[in-house]
Order: structure tokens, then C-alpha cells, then sequence
């Protein structure tokens, strides 16, 4: 299983686990598994409602889509790997909040700035906004990221002041960074339904409502959080029409970060509106 | 490198890199490197002084410590390892909070009781106490843990009252209960240093200092944060003389479980703390 599940990776994790048990226990196969013709995803639909026809419904998913998304590779009984399946929909890492400690290294741009605003909270420097195309967005710093240590200057306690101070008076190169990626963020999976919903209603980028029975209330998405990112590409300032679009064009498996209202207005509160809406970072990183 | 790196792990795994380099780089290898009685890790402390003198009293920290700590395993030449040596002093992921969704069979004690009180927090269900020796302590439920969903009914949005209900209308045994593993907490790594000291102030197991440059500067320890787990082990409610002393018996590696003090205190606003105190389960999961 990925290593972070939604709840709908557990329950396809579970019925692949007992489909192989079946199927390793079964010296006969039940004939429908030859003469059925073969799913895209090696899985027949038809054998599928025959076996187990409560899942097939489960969470108003079909299992099908979840099957294809999820690339089952469902074993044959002489397959050697039919202990070892695993669903795996979020390979790639790099868009969850692994709350980890990186070394970046910095530099500015002509006009001496590296495209950074920051803002203090509990004792801590966090990064409020990164500027697009700034020497900070291409080294991959994020919203939220707490910085750490810089040319081996620790600034836990500092003023956002005094942290620009120590920025200005770096080289132009080889600034080297310590930070921790995104601690007081965390990231869900979730999956669009048949209608393409994924289960949950926001204003101004701030998740207000949560259908009931929909994937965000079975995974637990909570209200009064701000959405930060779809799929590990940052939303702040977007509007709320371009967030929808986002999530319409994306696949069925859509991963949100967020972070609790609270946090992320105080993180913003002196930061300017328009500032956020025009010269945000929205890369996919 | 450990999925959940400390500053001191990051810094250990790029000395462990240069070092390796050097060694690959090197077809005669220093003599010291022949002659000098190896050190319990395999590195020798003369050595290390004379090749690296400054990451040797690197963040006050005596790097043979470190080396300890971590288990490195300094490769040899011929080693065919040498370049996948990696520090992981938390091989323990259980200690530290995923984020992920797991399943759990829960049952009733002979009074009927499962031995859990709840609260909610933007629409959601939080695990506030869990009592000593019952059923959920047993299952392994812990103080944050969001509940998704019980017996096939999702939780998402409903009251404390309700909730409680349908576990009242449980049947004794097979409660299956699915939760998401402390989506509002985080664990980090600190090291004591010399002193035995990793570097905070609490009152009440609320963070209110950091020490400057100390390994809970460097992490990124946050303030106005409830310290609620020492390496695993539950501490809310217990008298911070207690936790100070679970901290001086502690390994030099210490995983602290942290969450805002604004959350925690509205998931206890209902709950006695005379009741936190006596009944919290205390046991190391």
C-alpha cells in the first residue's frame, strides 16, 4: 500500500489480498476466470459482481475505476509475484508533505532579490509567498516550508526582519538553506466519484462544506482548512473557478494539501491580497 | 537517510557521503586508516579529528555520539555497500505519526465499554482519551486519531452524541472502526546534547521556549505547541516533573509528538482534567 493510503487504498488493498487468497487457495479455478475475456485490468467485471458484488458498489465507486486507476495487476495463479500486490496510486512522493529537513542552495536574481516573504509563527520563520520564476521557486521552496538555518546561521526566534537582513547580506550565490518541508501541512488522497466529485465545497480557497458520504467525508478532509495544493501544484490566490478547473481536468486520483484557516491566516495577515494574486509561484514542483 | 530526518541525521548522511567519496576516490587510502585500532562504530576519533576537525564539534554535538547513535557502518574499500550507507536512527516508524488510514477491530469490556471519549473539530471525530487497559487502549487508538468510519457508517459531520450512540449499539464483539492516524500532530527527532539537554521549556506539557541553538532550534520546534507523545509513549495528563524525567531516561535520540495548543485545547475543552489525569492510557504503542 502507498505510503500514504486513502481509505479507499485499504479497502482495494483488502479485496486484492483476499482475491489472491481465493486464488491461491483454489486449485480449480472457477471456470468463469478462462472463458471470461480479459478486463483491461485483468479483472472481469462480470466475474468481479459474481465474487463479490458488496464491493463492486463500495462507496458509490465503481470497482472498475478504482481497479484502473489503482494499475491492479491481478495474478494468474502461476504468477511468482501474487504475494507481493500492492496498490500503489500515489508513486510519486514528492507531492506529499513529508514534514522532512532538506538543504537547499539559493541565489539571487539581477536586482539582488531571491523571491521569498516570510512570516513568523510560534517562534518559527515560515515561507508565505514565493515569488514565480524567483530563484526560490526554482529551487523548489513551497508555501509553509520553515526554514531553518541559513549559511549556518540558526533563526528559530528571529524576526522576519532580522531574516532579510541575514538574506541581503548573503552572496549573490551559494546561499545554502536548511528547511523543513511544510510541517504544519498535510496532505489527502482522494477519488472523484462518477459524477467527477471528490466530496467537498470551499470559498476562497478555504474548504467550508463536506458532502456527506463523498470521498473527502470517508477520508476525513476537514472544514475551516485552507486548500494550499491539487496534485502538488500551488493554488494561493487562484480563484476559487480556477481551482475547479484544476480539479475537473485532473485524474481521478487528486491529492489536496491543506493547512487549518487559523494557521494560514496568520501566516498571511501581513501579507498584501493583490500581492498573493499576482505574484504567486503556481509551478508544479 | 531516515523517512523523518533530524538537522543532526541530514548533516550525519552528507558526512557519510564525502567520506565515502574520499574513500572511493582514494586508491591509497590514508595510513591512519590501516594502523589505528578501530573504533566500536568502525570510525576511528583520531581520524575524524584530522580530516574533519569542524564537523567534529559540529551543533555542540561530539560527532562520536552521532556515530553512535546512527550505528554507521563506515565502509571499507573493498566493501561493496560503500555506496549505499545511510543513516536511520528511527527504524521505529510506529513511533511517529503517518497521516495514514488503518482498520481496527475493536471489542466491549465486561461493562460494555470500548474506553474512549471523543470531540469534534471541524466536522470531525477526534480520539480525546484513551483509557488504561481498555479495549481501545488494547487496539491501539491514541489521542488525535480521527475516526472515518464504524461498521460500515461514516462519521464525518456527526455529533459526539451520535457517535457515542452507535457505539452503544455495537455488538460486543467485531467492531470494526477505520481512522486516520493523527492527521493534526507531527513528530520530529531531536538529540541531547552534552548536557542531556534537547533543547525546550514546558509547562503543563505546553511548549513555551526554545533554547537558542539548541537540537529543538535547530529542528524547528515550534512554541505555543502540547507536547503529547515522548518516543511513542503517551504523556497528557502526567505531571511535567514525570515527562522531564522520562526525558532524562531517554536514548540520546528523542522522538517528541507535538500539536498546536489551539487544537488541543479545544479537542479537551469537555473533558475533566481530573479525568485526563487519572484514566489516560500511559502505555507505549
Amino acid at each position: 500500500m502507498s505510503l500514504y493510503p486513502s481509505l479507499e487504498d485499504l479497502k482495494l488493498d483488502e479485496f486484492i489480498k483476499t482475491q489472491n487468497q481465493i486464488v491461491q487457495h483454489n486449485e480449480n479455478p472457477p471456470p468463469f476466470m478462462a472463458i471470461c475475456p480479459p478486463h483491461p485490468s485483468g479483472m472481469d467485471q462480470e466475474s468481479l459482481n459474481a465474487m463479490y458484488p458488496i464491493l463492486n458498489d463500495y462507496m458509490g465507486l465503481e470497482l472498475s475505476i478504482l481497479a484502473q486507476n489503482n494499475s491492479i495487476d491481478i495474478p494468474s495463479q502461476n504468477s511468482q509475484s501474487k504475494n507481493n500486490v500492492v496498490a500503489t496510486p500515489f508513486q510519486d512522493n514528492a507531492v506529499h508533505v513529508t514534514n522532512g529537513v532538506r538543504k537547499l542552495v539559493l541565489c539571487k536574481d539581477g536586482k539582488g532579490q531571491i523571491g521569498l516573504k516570510m512570516s513568523t509563527f510560534n517562534n518559527g520563520i515560515f515561507v508565505s509567498v514565493v515569488v514565480q520564476d524567483s530563484p526560490a521557486a526554482k529551487a523548489g521552496l513551497r508555501f509553509g516550508d520553515q526554514i531553518l538555518q541559513i549559511n549556518e546561521v540558526f533563526v528559530a526566534g528571529m524576526s522576519v526582519d532580522k531574516v532579510n537582513k541575514i538574506f541581503r547580506e548573503c552572496s549573490v550565490n551559494n546561499i545554502c538553506v536548511i528547511v523543513r518541508d511544510r510541517p504544519l501541512e498535510r496532505t489527502i488522497n482522494l477519488y472523484k466519484d462518477r459524477a467527477g466529485q471528490i466530496g467537498f465545497q470551499f470559498k476562497n480557497g478555504k474548504i467550508n462544506n463536506i458532502v456527506k458520504d463523498s470521498s473527502a467525508a470517508r477520508n476525513g478532509v476537514l472544514t475551516d482548512h485552507q486548500l494550499l495544493e491539487i496534485n502538488g501544484q500551488n493554488i494561493i490566490g487562484m480563484k476559487d473557478k480556477q481551482v475547479v478547473d484544476i480539479i475537473a481536468n485532473a485524474a481521478d486520483c487528486i491529492a489536496i494539501t491543506i493547512i487549518p484557516v487559523s494557521i494560514y491566516e496568520h501566516m498571511m495577515k501581513k501579507i498584501a491580497p493583490s500581492l498573493i494574486k499576482n505574484i504567486m509561484d503556481h509551478s508544479t514542483i
